[in-house]
């Protein structure tokens, strides 16, 4: 008999069960079970895991995993806790991926262009007052990163009549869209912008992009959004714009540590909004499939899907 | 000389003085002032004003007036606090409307599909917690309502990929989106849908729509817009909704008495959202230009701009 697959996660129970149905439907002969109650001897017997932001200590508890298969897509904590993991780990590739981000682009765009804050805020004081709305076609959003995520979401705000505009390193051409790159480019983007989108991966020359004198440069009264990766911005240069008035709000879903620590200042900011990283999650419906295709080329075939490298870390 | 044009609203003193400011632009040959601000001899001599939610004491300090030229589209309240009006009123008739409300609808549905309350109140909180995000696809719209407002939001939720589903008094055919009429289609609109949005006009047939029967034979855990009107909804009912569950989350923008009384429970209920009127303002831009050639048209020729019926209240 085969031994159960150990389901690894901390998620709540009801989210972790849902996981497990979803798969067990797709993979009748296997048997899924969250980790926690498994037998030793079911753990050693055991050479690969289905994971989700797993617990580092319930994983050494495996000590014969070959592979793990991640249904998110960020592996980044994994590895971070686990420094000298020994076994592959495949990370989730969602086919819907753009598409989910493109639609939290632009309901967060919405909910800044729309003043959602200010109207959550006169709630609490049961305060009664309409603020102006302008129209999508005088509200420029400046989208930084131009990849295909950063692409699907540009077309997407101008599909919704926003005038939109984007910067990459190299320079791209894109409909409808007006193109920036470089330092110079950077500049522009950022004087000409009501609300800054960023979609940028995390790299070296990322690194604190949004920082005291990049601020300084933004059109006053600014709003920015953060779907990239938290070190894009430097935290103490956000405040600074926040404080002085030079950036209205922030909408944050990454941080330099995640989850955000309990004591950050970030989480009582009236002008930030802290998103738990939700910009695109998984799809436990199309992942499921993905999931399960890959456990059964393992056991059928003995191959691995495609697996992160841990030196670079994607 | 002419005599001044009063201006008069319970707007704050900066959003009077943008509209002034637009205004005066449009229309150099007049002046344009504060009612407060005016002289009594300047009130008698006024035979028209501008106003935008007036208080009615301010208005009867203009006894010579022929008509009043609305900034706003809503002029119920203004015939409520003076019921024996002896003026002409034209309300403001915006081309934009239509794509502000969709705009506003699609907004507020993002908003609640996306999970932005409970986000909003996780950070309270400071509680890192991810929800799942269904596909657009597999969320189905109810929109009551299909005038030319109603059927603008429908296909701009359409296109935004959502499954929509639309309900009329008489049968209407739109593409992409299922059309329900009549008692019946209400029951089966009402059972389908996981978001509900309101965008019927206030009329004796609409009145308290959304009751005790029909809350009950809601989707549970259906989320409710109302961007129609306050009597739509029997107040105690939604209230009845929420506290069994059978609702999770109402967003409200209208309401049987506007400004919702401070008193009043949905201000501190933590699942209803309460707006203050603000699905489609008016955009001063388009507005003032409207607003101009009425004020011209009079001057010049002597003619009035299609004027509310008093006793209809439309």
């Amino acid at each position: 008999m085969k031994s159960p697959i150990p389901f690894c996660s901390r998620l709540t129970s009801n989210e972790q069960l849902l996981w497990i149905d979803k798969l067990s439907n797709l993979l009748p002969e296997e048997t899924i079970r969250p980790c926690s109650e498994l037998s030793d001897l079911e753990r050693h017997a055991a050479d690969f895991a289905i994971v989700a932001n797993p617990d580092p200590k319930e994983l050494l508890t495996l000590p014969n995993l070959i592979w793990v298969q991640s249904v998110w897509a960020g592996v980044e904590r994994m590895l971070e806790e686990l420094p000298n993991v020994s076994f592959n780990i495949a990370r989730m590739v969602d086919p819907n991926l753009s598409k989910t981000m493109s639609e939290a682009v632009l309901s967060w765009v919405l909910y800044l262009h729309r003043d959602m804050p200010a109207y959550l805020k006169q709630q609490q004081k049961a305060e009664w007052h309409q603020h102006f709305v302008a129209q999508p076609e005088e509200v420029q959003i400046g989208v930084l990163g131009l990849g295909e995520l950063g692409q699907v979401c540009a077309k997407r705000l101008k599909g919704n009549y926003f005038r939109v505009s984007g910067w990459s390193r190299s320079q791209k051409e894109l409909e409808g869209i007006e193109c920036y790159s470089g330092e110079e480019g950077l500049d522009s983007i950022l004087s000409q912008s009501d609300i800054i989108v960023i979609l940028l991966p995390s790299t070296p020359s990322t690194k604190e992009l949004i920082n005291l004198e990049t601020v300084k440069k933004m059109k006053p009264g600014a709003q920015i959004i953060n779907f990239g990766r938290g070190p894009i911005i430097d935290e103490d240069a956000l405040l600074y714009g926040l404080n002085t008035g030079l950036i209205k709000h922030a909408v944050l879903d990454v941080f330099n540590r995640e989850p955000l620590p309990r004591s950050h200042a970030f989480w009582t900011y009236p002008s930030i909004t802290v998103l738990p990283h939700i910009s695109a999650p998984t799809n436990p419906d199309t992942a499921s499939v993905i999931v399960a295709n890959n456990i059964r080329a393992y056991r059928n075939l003995n191959m691995l899907p495609e697996c992160v490298d841990v030196k670079k870390g994607y």
